[in-house]
């Protein structure tokens, strides 16, 4: 998507390096980061300088292509393990790493010689950047065909560009209307600890020119309540085989409050996200974050530094729960690049049953 | 309540002037305000260094007894009219400081000469800033006995002693579960965008040594669901007389999530909050704050100075209303200094005759 009217994604692959955007000093300074080993790449995926469910998975992606461009053919398969073990503890919440690393694994495990690995993997992770592009880019069409008539759309967190190689899961679909000149409005809520919507969606919706309003968490309850909201969009972390959904702390509250005003509550994902080996929410581990995250806000001071300020007592400790899980029966649907379908097993296993044949290695 | 293992009230009156609690730049600095107009004292309600329901409505009869100190005889209506509108227009939302108000004019109005109505003022002010001290007592005992053997509690904002001249509405049934060797843990919710539960409730239960966690706003829905709270018990600043409540923007968001989680959702105020006058909730005037306060984010930097940071891009604009209404029909119940009433027309009603004849002009 664009940033000052030039195209980019999320993160990619460079001259043997992993390239991405540093999602942490957002929305104050754009800058591009060069990672030159797994380790930097999972520290980079711990730290939140990328985050998202599909950009933390097509990061996972390029650290492991990065791990077997590095490894030494005398253990190439020892050292490609123990970076997916370093990847794959970087969060435990999200399925994409998980998605791109036993993809990768498994598609390496099919060659013979280092080299035909080496280029494997570079191969694979390269189509999971793309199909993550190109599924959030299809979520898009077939979410605004779910929009119908909405104009204004409420969203949590950034399940936007900034969240995937491209485009977004929630947002995309407004990316979607905008192009086709229809009218859409979306409120950002704020999404405390670490404020995505104030830094991150409200950025991305600047940039692409779309007409938004921040609102705080606590707000979401009465803009509902006063007719504001025509739809709910959000994304998702993991969803269980039961349609159970792990997104961004506050999601939950926020399909509690959509049920109680009947307004329909959408959950964006590509299929990727989908975990079939979790029965269902309660399967999901919840990370949770240090307590500083809630603690202390960073941001930008009024002499242009980023600076981190602390809100509460020196003596006061947090909670820090980085998600929550949103029961099926409070979804209205899932859209995914494939379709929009119920969030229930019988749906979910259809999808999955069709993914297993169409996956390649 | 204690600072510091001292006493203090919020705002009293000495030698003349009115004096505060600055709660601006608490948790990180404990400083007393000296203002010497009621001019100063309508600005210190307006910018939120003196703030909560009882709060105001206390600072504001002391911002009248001083108008009436410094009122010249010969126009002393007049000045004592000029006064009244200042402070009233100060915050529209909260029905304390209307109370306070009228109840001095009243007073007033009763006495012949500039001599004794200003003696006259100085009295009421006096007796409303007890009497919120004296009925949010009474409010903790009654609150106690509805807790019955609840142990976690979530509130909002600050309902504690900062926001009355003591004890407060909603903190104070903690306080006396404390004082009473009751086991008692408290969840005080951020409370977006000021960070009242960050800065101020924290910091009261702390200074009072009362166990508790800070949580996000995002956190209260998984909170419930992993059923960790006992009991919701919230302030507010007007309730209607069908019940419907005004309180801090998030509290209606509670109330539908507890009614989700069948948890008890209480609202504890002094009756001088309830605005007989106002027929439901929709007759509620909600005040639209700046919206820096949602942009921005006040806390102690690194260097310990006092610091605001943006959180959003230069481009964005924030919606930031003050306050939403709860409908009675998600109030478990009211607990007043006169004990639980539900929150309905008729009990409402009936409290309120009581205090018609109770209350000395």
């Amino acid at each position: 998507m664009r940033v000052k009217g030039k195209h980019y994604r999320t993160v990619w692959m460079e001259e043997g390096t992993v390239k991405l955007i540093d999602q942490r000093i957002l929305p104050f300074e754009f800058k591009i980061l060069s990672l030159d080993t797994p380790e930097k790449v999972a520290e980079a995926i711990r730290d939140m300088t990328i985050r998202g469910a599909g950009a933390i998975g097509a990061a996972a992606g390029f650290g492991m292509a990065l791990a077997a461009l590095q490894a030494p053919d005398e253990n190439f398969d020892e050292a490609l393990n123990k970076a997916a073990q370093i990847l794959r503890a970087a969060r435990p919440t999200a399925q994409n790493p998980f998605y791109a690393i036993d993809r990768i694994l498994r598609g390496t495990a099919m060659e013979q010689t280092p080299g035909h690995k080496r280029q494997r993997a570079q191969n694979i992770a390269q189509a999971i950047a793309d199909e993550d592009a190109s599924g959030c880019e299809r979520i898009g069409e077939i979410g605004l065909s779910v929009m119908g008539e909405s104009t204004n759309v409420l969203t949590h967190c950034n399940a936007g560009w900034l969240a995937f190689a491209d485009w977004g899961s929630a947002l995309s679909p407004i990316y979607q209307a905008k192009r086709k000149g229809r009218k859409v409005f979306v409120y950002a809520a704020e999404t405390r600890p670490r404020s995505q919507g104030a830094k991150l969606t409200s950025w991305e919706l600047g940039e692409e020119g779309i007409p938004h309003k921040l609102i705080p968490d606590t707000a979401t309850g009465s803009l509902m309540r006063q007719g504001l909201v025509d739809l709910v969009i959000v994304g998702a972390d993991r969803v269980a085989a039961n349609g159970d959904v792990a997104n961004k702390i506050g999601t939950y509250t926020l399909a509690v409050l959509a049920k109680t005003h009947s307004i329909p509550f959408y959950v964006a994902v590509p299929t990727t996200t989908i975990d079939m080996n979790c029965a269902s929410g309660a399967d999901i581990p919840i990370e949770e974050r240090n307590e500083d995250e809630v603690l202390w806000v960073t941001g930008r001071a009024d002499d242009g530094r980023t600076t981190r300020v602390r809100i509460a007592p020196d003596e006061t400790h947090a909670i820090n729960w980085a998600f929550d899980v949103t029961p099926a029966s409070y979804i209205t649907g899932l859209i995914t690049e494939r379709g929009r379908i119920d969030a229930n097993v019988e749906a979910i296993r259809t999808l999955s049953r069709d993914e297993t044949t169409a996956v390649k290695g």
